[in-house]
């Protein structure tokens, strides 16, 4: 029913390692992609993934640390050259508005596409940021994103990716059979309305359409300390990624540098009473990062270590047909 | 004799493609490596080319394009993030300082390492940008790099590197018998100067010291139409890295465009008496770079396209001992 995944691009904190790349996150549905984070290298890592660039409609960027932004510049210069034409949402902290203005050669002066800039102040503490609208009059592809400070070093940003209702489905046989023929009766019993038969009956959506199914969620956390924001957005989310850049042994360090352990990330999923827990981010100091999913498991049991360029469902995928 | 060799880390034009990354070039010697250009995703290259960037004392950037800096930052703030310690210097056009001065994130405010930028100011046409000390008293090691303006859409510059010549062997045996027997006195002889023997003898440095052998010279001409600039800084160079966006179908493109099809590339080493040409920065219209190897051998018998990775030595290399 929802084919949403996600795919992890990069999961590395700060320094490249052990194959590991800078952080970046595609979130990929039947009609756009979302990216979250554009470190560099992340249009390779796009490339890579079999995620062609046209395809992302939303780049969402959390925080200003160079691993989290530095591929923009070149993954924009590289749309321009694509001839890209369709709009892109970026939204991101205010202030890269005029960094990227004042990059030289990346040729988005002559951009033949528009960037619907979404600029988060710096007084912003939490609310939605972006709504696209559904495709069609039923409904199917809307979604919003919302975003909340959170507590790192610098001002920074999680996100909660929320797929609006899909309507149910509408049983033409039953619906013929209780006298409804016109296309548009159809759609608007299945938007929610009720129609009249050709008897001159009432019929109501529950009688020809299956109950709507709830949108699937997303939520994006990196870089921060556990928080009370972070919770919010998780809040019972098919699938919450979480930074767990160190272990419980690196605990002092994690609270220093303004990061979590695999364990306050679990604690976070518990809390939010998170379906699936996807840790990343990790330092460079656990090159095995099944250790930290341990440390999580503690505390929250549908937890693993992201792997880059794999696919986690936000829901059980269709079977194949 | 002469260990130094090239490697290309991206040879490839704006648009990553089939395989290729963006413009990087190292330059390695036994005691350091220079860097020319930086395009996204560079720090990688290094890492899959096995050169550790401690190893690199210059970093020289031909124009602000963003496929040939935008890996810079990048570079800087894992330099910082690996308390790199040594002095890094840093030749690029001026206004490229501004532009790091102005990235959030990247670190650099906080780094133990001195960056020695050389600005090369736009009234610039011609000249050295950088003197590299030889490290020991007999001239081991140093080296110069010149600039100098091409012909680009943009302010571009291409650049050669010239190794101090290296003193010739001295023959111990041969001075001891003609009676010199003191170190100082070898290391006089080895630096030019003559000496006086045990018996009162004037020792000159051609009896007992071989004649030096010329320091290597590299020329990198990227991105430019054919230019005398580009020629007169590959004057007799032992190896030209010549960029060669287009063929000859393309002419019209390349002169469009500020770029070189690959026959005027090898036009250029020509008239420079080059004594080997490697062609790069290939456009996407090329998958197999191998035909723009062969419009150049028209006109440049000892060319080859670049091949990503490898690596190509100035001069033959010592045989294995």
């Amino acid at each position: 029913m929802s084919p949403e995944y996600i795919v992890p691009l990069g999961t590395s904190a700060a320094v490249p390692s052990g194959g590991r790349h800078f952080a970046s996150l595609a979130y990929v549905a039947e009609a756009y992609v979302v990216l979250f984070d554009c470190g560099e290298g992340t249009q390779f890592r796009l490339i890579e993934a079999g995620i062609r660039t046209s395809r992302i409609r939303v780049i969402a960027i959390s925080h200003l640390h160079g691993d989290h932004y530095l591929g923009l510049p070149g993954l924009l210069s590289t749309m321009v050259m694509q001839q890209r034409e369709n709009p892109l949402v970026l939204i991101a902290p205010a202030p890269l508005e005029e960094v990227l203005a004042l990059l030289p050669g990346i040729g988005t002066e002559r951009r033949p596409f528009e960037i619907d800039f979404r600029a988060i102040e710096s007084h912003f503490t939490s609310g939605r940021v972006y709504r696209n609208a559904p495709e069609t009059s039923v409904g199917t592809g809307g979604f919003s994103i919302t975003a909340a400070a959170l507590d790192h070093t610098v001002t920074a940003y999680g996100f909660r990716l929320q797929a609006d209702d899909r309507p149910g489905n509408l049983d033409v046989e039953k619906a013929v059979g209780l006298g409804v023929t016109e296309h548009d009766d159809y759609r608007a019993l299945k938007s929610g309305k009720s129609v009249q038969a050709t008897d001159g009956r009432i019929i109501l959506p529950p009688d020809v359409v299956s109950p709507p199914v709830s949108g699937s969620s997303f939520a994006y956390v990196s870089d921060s300390r556990p928080c009370a924001a972070a919770t919010e957005l998780a809040s019972e989310v098919d699938l919450l990624y979480h930074e767990a850049t160190f272990g419980e042994d690196d605990r002092e360090r994690a609270l220093a540098t303004g990061h979590s352990t695999a364990r306050e990330a679990g604690e976070v999923a518990a809390r939010a009473s998170a379906r699936r827990l996807v840790l990343g981010h990790f330092s460079a100091r656990y090159p095995d990062a099944e250790v930290l999913a341990d440390e999580a498991r503690a505390v929250f049991p549908r937890v693993e270590s992201a792997k880059e360029l794999e696919r986690y469902y936000l829901r059980n995928p269709d079977p194949p047909s």
